[in-house]
């Protein structure tokens, strides 16, 4: 197991470089600074974050990497059999907050965990995905996202895209509005039905799909101008964000009760948000038809080559 | 329980007229706008709702009466003899967001609960409290919020204060910044160890207290001048406010998961917030005295008369 969580970990690293430098480049102002750290209990990681860029208003990306002798409570009581294992849990996770209203927020994530003891067989599974939440949305845009997703995902059958955007529409809900936090695109965990190579392979596939995914959609409308409304329409929305990743999110929650680096976890918050009583946009808007049309776990290849 | 019901209902409904009216003479400018509203399993509420003042940028002061055949599995969860009994609900409960950050967010909530089944003594308590979120905080307005808080108790025992001071603390806490919400208050729960009568009374006496607590720290702050600085400032503590609210109350959970009614809920959360990377106030600056000296967990009365 030791090379393998080796060969995960340089792909990981080797990811973030990626990622980092693409999404400098297409900022062209702000850069990546690094907090690199360390867990007490054992591990630690690498926070990528930047902001205040010529695109990017807040985001992070980062890398890591912990470990112990036992799983944490929080982390076997769903799976009682686990409980008393040492464990190895590694991920990338990523979110952009840009301040163009045009351009949508992404978050992306690849993660691997493994649980060992003495005698017995490793335990081990991937998880990830990425999914987009724009505030004025394209239609192109919901294609091109969820096509990218759908052609990395079909050398490994025809079937995991369909499941696996489904499953990223039911995560990325909130309950409590009855609405999507985005247009969706894949999410996944307990992946390991395939053989190893096969499920790191998928998940490199997944990596490496984000910025093919994300880039275009930038590219198309960081050019797009915007006023003080769209702004504030904008930050409204992001209150929804907050409320999905403070409420729903179990990497966040699980991340906070179990003493997780509490930066690394919230740099997922957006930088400007507000919150109104019953607020909502006018009947008929643009902004009425973000949740009208396009927050609707809606089907963007239908039809589509 | 009929009688009483109704008696605690008369006097909410008359404590959300007098506090209403009393933070509507205080701004001068803006007017509570209510939304009555009805719960389809049984109940409803008063949802009376300000904001855009001369003194309140947004606030609530909610009234709610819910009932049911049968409690909710994720109330009676920690109370199983209560599964299946049918209940009432009754409270008032309320926060204030000033504009001004020299003026402190405040909370405050007073609640009835009663389980009843054919046959059986109805199982009833009260809980409530009031709590302080300053920004620009001073230490005259703490010792002026917890006097009012210390008097109100002070007819139901000495010990009475010192409990509930130190439950507000434990109870408005955010663990994953090691962190109080505020400069507390009170906070108390499942109160039946007295009879109903006197129960009752010292729910009135601290419903009643909020205002002679509240107010005064409002007049004596509202006419400080601020800048945009203070407003930043203020907007990064109001994230934790959020943070506060979403990942860890019981309440704001508790109605979440049980369809209550979302925008009720969700009107104690602040109308602009920040958040950013690691954010923290300069050392040695007015900011940072706020988490280093007031956000303490403070006894404020000591020493005092």
């Amino acid at each position: 197991m030791t090379d393998r969580i080796a060969a995960v970990k340089t792909y990981l690293l080797d990811l973030q470089d990626r990622i980092c430098a693409a999404l400098e480049a297409e900022d062209g102002k702000a850069r990546f600074a690094e907090d690199a750290w360390e867990r007490p209990a054992g591990g630690g990681g690498r926070t990528r974050v930047i902001g205040d860029g010529a695109l990017i208003e807040k985001g992070g990306v980062n890398f890591s990497h912990v470990f112990g002798d036992s799983l944490p409570p929080s982390a076997s009581a769903h799976r009682p059999e686990l409980a008393g294992r040492g464990f190895q849990a590694l991920g990338v996770s990523l979110v952009i907050h840009p301040e163009n209203p045009h351009v949508p927020t992404s978050h992306a994530n690849v993660r691997f965990f493994c649980a060992e003891k003495a005698g017995e067989e490793p335990v081990w599974w991937f998880g990830g995905g990425f999914d987009l939440t724009p505030y004025y949305a394209s239609e192109e845009d919901c294609v091109h996202w969820h096509r990218v997703a759908r052609d990395a995902c079909a050398p490994f059958g025809a079937d995991v895209y369909p499941r696996y955007k489904e499953w990223c529409d039911r995560y990325f809900h909130l309950k409590h509005r009855n609405e999507p936090r985005g247009i969706g695109g894949l999410f996944f965990d307990d992946l390991n039905q395939w053989d190893f190579d096969t499920c790191f392979a998928f998940i490199r596939a997944i990596g490496d799909a984000y910025i093919d995914a994300y880039l275009p959609i930038v590219q198309r409308r960081k050019h797009t101008p915007f006023d003080e409304r769209q702004r504030e329409f904008q930050a409204y929305r992001r209150g929804r964000y907050v409320e999905f990743n403070l409420v729903f999110d179990r990497g966040t929650l699980f991340g906070l009760q179990s003493g997780g680096r509490t930066e690394s976890i919230l740099m997922s918050l957006p930088p400007q948000v507000r919150w109104g009583y019953d607020w909502k946009p006018e009947p008929g808007s643009e902004e009425a038809r973000l949740t009208e049309y396009f927050l609707t776990d809606r089907d963007w290849l239908a039809g589509q080559p």
